[in-house]
């Protein structure tokens, strides 16, 4: 059994590039997304508390059972915590083993990424070129990479209400090619670009992007808002725009179309992918995907990871099965004790 | 973070000894069911394919969240693996993080004699002194070493279908100073006996024990009839028995009683540990042990192994949460990479 570890992630974004580990996370989302007729696509499992929630993520197709466990505490940052971690298991249909236990903190960032730009390919312009991006927390340099490296953005324009933040996104991407402005104000931000990604970590009802900041034939890539409570867009956007979302079950309820009527009309993304809904449909069309990941493309990460991190310096090999030679003598792994009486 | 992997089990058994292992979990069981209300008891997660069953299992109080993932396939015998293995997670309420990832493919042996054991305290007669043991499978020695050191049990007569199952249950206690009697036949092994063990794996309704072999005053540890469809005892024996159960939801629906209509009458075992039900009432009555397993067991499984694994050489720390300084900067941690183009 395989355990990959936050050392084993760094390491294979260290042998490949973060641009490739993006765009190979975007070619396995989207076969997935192409077979999503194959999946068992269960709820979310939550445990609210005072604090947050913790949520176990299953999806499963003919083969792998997958699930992601993940948390969500809006107060960790204040005490130094990250405000999301997570790890993800593979399990084998047949036999029930687990046979991947990984890290999903980092790998979870970086999924988000590869998932805004996949849901870009087919939503935003084709000749798009400057993004304007707002909120410059723990997932801003993944899409600002994800989106120059595979989508051709050659500027960002960025804007977060704490200047800390914008001083480690600058420094963070320092050592690439990508030119980055930074505004004094969200509308600042987004004036004139052909995506606006909302990234922010408010949890309440907030408007970050007002309807008078969007433009004819933007793309709107709204990460921030998901979960209930949580929303980043003024609703009279969301009456302007196409909208497309992962699983609209789940996005009814954590997504920014939660603040919209139950008829809300709305696209899921695989429809598009899959070549049975159209994406863009002309250049001054608002495009808007409300994201707010689904357990498939955990399993797509998953299932990537299980087949990139063969190499042993990629994974720890672990033992949670046992395995005994004859299964029913489990005991036997117990060895020859010694007998009783050791209180 | 903490990663309790089999080898650990087996040092934490061999340092303490299994008796005293299974001795400290029935306390943490027998803890739990006294504060059975402050517990989130939420349905499992079940996700079922034609070979078995994957499960989540999650249970949670205000401080903790457990889960358990296991697995249920009967054809996995044939082909020399595990009907069941299983691993564990606990995490901290207040801030999300996971602190423990634990096998539960051992633990989860002893923690089911464990929980048989902290039942026929409640429901056996104070004098049981001989137990009858059908099915000498992965669960049988822990059956043996539990009643035997923690019930007072001297004498066992066993009975198995298959003999090598029979070889195999003699060896592993041959170092023990366990009496074994071996039965012709299963009515031949629970002839005279004050407790009756069932733990067979067959997966359909079997009559392992019929009526006529359950004498007054007996007993009954039913282990075995675990899942729908499965079930090892006539219905006649449910009829002339006291019944009690984990959790009565799941019960109905995986228990011996699941032959039964639905409003047949049971005692949720943790009212009888925390004083608000009777348990044994007279010395003729017959007493039944519906054993399915619960989720809170296995959360006391995973609290014993946090307080009794902080030995270095009983875990080993693995990373899964990143943690950076700056909780906004999980960037950071893939530190400066070399740019682009690696494909």
């Amino acid at each position: 059994m395989r355990l990959v570890e936050v050392e084993h992630v760094v390491a294979l974004v260290a042998d490949r590039g973060l641009e490739t580990v993006l765009a190979d996370l975007v070619d396995h989302i989207e076969a997935d997304f192409r077979r999503w007729d194959e999946f068992d696509k269960s709820p979310r499992f939550a445990s609210h508390s005072p604090g947050g929630v913790i949520e176990l993520m299953p999806a499963a197709d003919a083969r792998a059972f997958g699930f992601k466990y993940v948390n969500g505490h809006p107060g960790n940052q204040a005490a130094g915590l990250q405000t999301v971690t997570g790890f993800g298991v593979l399990a084998d249909v047949a036999t029930g083993y687990p046979y991947l236990i990984a890290e999903m903190t980092l790998m979870t960032a970086m999924r988000t990424a590869a998932m805004s730009v996949l849901a870009a390919r087919h939503l935003a312009r084709p000749d798009a070129r400057s993004m304007a991006l707002i909120g410059l927390g723990a997932q801003s340099e993944f899409q600002a990479v994800a989106f120059h490296a595979l989508l051709g953005i050659e500027e960002l324009v960025v804007y977060d209400v704490d200047p800390a933040a914008t001083d480690k996104f600058r420094r963070n991407l320092d050592a690439r090619d990508i030119r980055v402005r930074v505004a004094a104000s969200a509308p600042e931000a987004t004036e004139g670009a052909d995506i606006i990604t909302t990234a922010t970590a408010d949890k309440r009802h907030a408007t970050i992007v007002s309807a008078n900041m969007v433009g004819a034939g933007v793309h709107l890539n709204a990460i921030g808002g998901d979960c209930p409570g949580k929303t980043e867009l003024q609703p009279a956007i969301l009456d302007r725009a196409s909208v497309f979302v992962e699983y609209l079950p789940q996005t009814r309820i954590e997504g920014e179309i939660q603040q919209m009527p139950a008829d809300f009309p709305t696209t899921e993304l695989w429809r598009v992918i899959a070549g049975e809904a159209p994406g863009r449909r002309h250049r001054d069309e608002v495009t808007l995907f409300d994201s707010v990941g689904f357990a498939i493309e955990d399993f797509s990460t998953l299932r990537y990871l299980a087949e990139a991190t063969a190499a042993p310096h990629l994974h720890r090999e672990v033992d949670l099965l046992a395995q005994p030679a004859d299964p029913r003598d489990l005991f036997g792994v117990l060895g020859r004790l010694p007998v009783a009486n050791h209180a």
